[in-house]
């Protein structure tokens, strides 16, 4: 989701770099130590209460694998420390308060900003996705169902719109785990293609936190994990997002 | 674009199996050689008269680094041997009269499938891009303006919709230089943020072809070239599609 800008090379020398990393964004403020915890951003990011509207709710469009999957995932935040993330419409709405590292671009007069995986607003064409997160395990799932404005090969999802989804769950994992904010590299071996309109269920987990950079991993799968659509990894970059002054 | 599907792996031991490959799929008709040469292939793709509407054509959303990088390729498609690869709605009509070597899901009653990066109508919100081959040299540029639905970062692509980008480039690449069908691999190594609205070149090549396999390569960057946006790779097996029957 979140990847570092470079506004020219002839910039970057002005900007501290961070070690073992690729030169860092202009205005960085890279946090000395991590101090905010996992449940802090939990709480933050999943607000319970929330004027937005959540896109990451069940629909007529759902498969039954993909409501049933989702039924069980909402009965284990009941009771066994699962929390469904919400999803706004623009990542502008999950970060409200909080300001990016980096110079956002100056705004066109084009007000009407979504965040990629919500880009088609109609039930049931493009994305149907929710992520749920384990806090304490750093586990992630995420249930995905590509609609058919989603086509890659005739009756298949886009191999880009896979990449998406699982791009978009570790950057939001990332975030929520250990403040990852920026990718530095995604890697993704396909193995099936999955078929418009049914589930398949990303499993996310966050292998290891080493000199700012996490290490994920996801499993792609069908529902009975029978069928393996892809294998994928990923490094992101940890960063604190700094506070808005209230000016 | 095109991967492989595998129906359950209990059906995979009846199915050829490649050498040096995963297991294959169903139905599976590897041809023995690759006879069909480029030419062949960019003719029968990109046709020079056809009723579908080709989505790759400027309109009033481009950047003037996108009309006037159009415009150059443009010429160069005259004299200096490039081609301009259309945009369809599906890739179902880029490959009519051929067929899948793998069984297309039964349809249901939604008869409206989109290629993914088509997948929004509306000019300059989503993906504005055009793709332009050299098939001497199995070169490939591709220019990309994505739009504020592609958002990720406040004000920048999501990593996904450049994923999907250098996806679909390098699977049409890949399919007019040797018939490259099935992505096994994708690798990205993000660089820079990409700002919503402005143009983005992706630059493909094709590094080697050895046991059916096509090994392709590609760095996104400004036009100026002073700004790397991502570094990637990808590998596809090669499969030909067979003619379609005529009854």
């Amino acid at each position: 989701m979140i990847r570092r800008v470079l506004q020219g090379a002839a910039g970057l020398g002005r900007h501290r770099v961070l070690a073992g990393a690729h030169p860092i964004l202009p205005r960085l403020h890279p946090a000395s130590a991590f101090g905010s915890s996992t449940d802090t951003l939990v709480s933050r990011f999943c607000l319970e209460k929330t004027d937005l509207k959540d896109y990451a709710l069940p629909n007529a469009s759902w498969c039954p694998d993909m409501l049933s999957m989702y039924q069980e995932f909402l009965e284990k935040s009941k009771d066994s420390g699962w929390v469904k993330v919400p999803s706004f419409k623009s990542n502008r709405d999950h970060i409200k308060g909080l300001k990016f590292p980096f110079e956002i671009p100056a705004s066109s007069d084009k007000s009407d900003w979504r965040i990629f995986p919500r880009c088609i607003p109609e039930e049931g064409l493009g994305y149907e996705y929710v992520i749920f997160f384990h806090p304490s395990t750093k586990k992630s799932v995420c249930l995905f169902q590509p609609g058919p404005y989603l086509e890659g090969a005739p009756g298949f999802a886009h191999g880009g719109s896979l990449a998406t989804m699982i791009d978009e769950t570790f950057s939001k994992i990332a975030y929520l785990a250990g403040e990852g904010l920026l990718t530095l590299s995604l890697n993704i071996k396909f193995k099936s293609l999955i078929p418009v309109g049914s589930l398949a269920v990303l499993n996310v987990d966050v292998e290891k936190i080493e000199d700012q950079k996490m290490y994920l991993s996801c499993i792609t799968q069908s529902r009975d994990q029978k069928t393996v659509y892809a294998k994928s990894s990923a490094v992101f970059l940890q960063l604190q997002l700094e506070e808005e002054s209230s000016q």
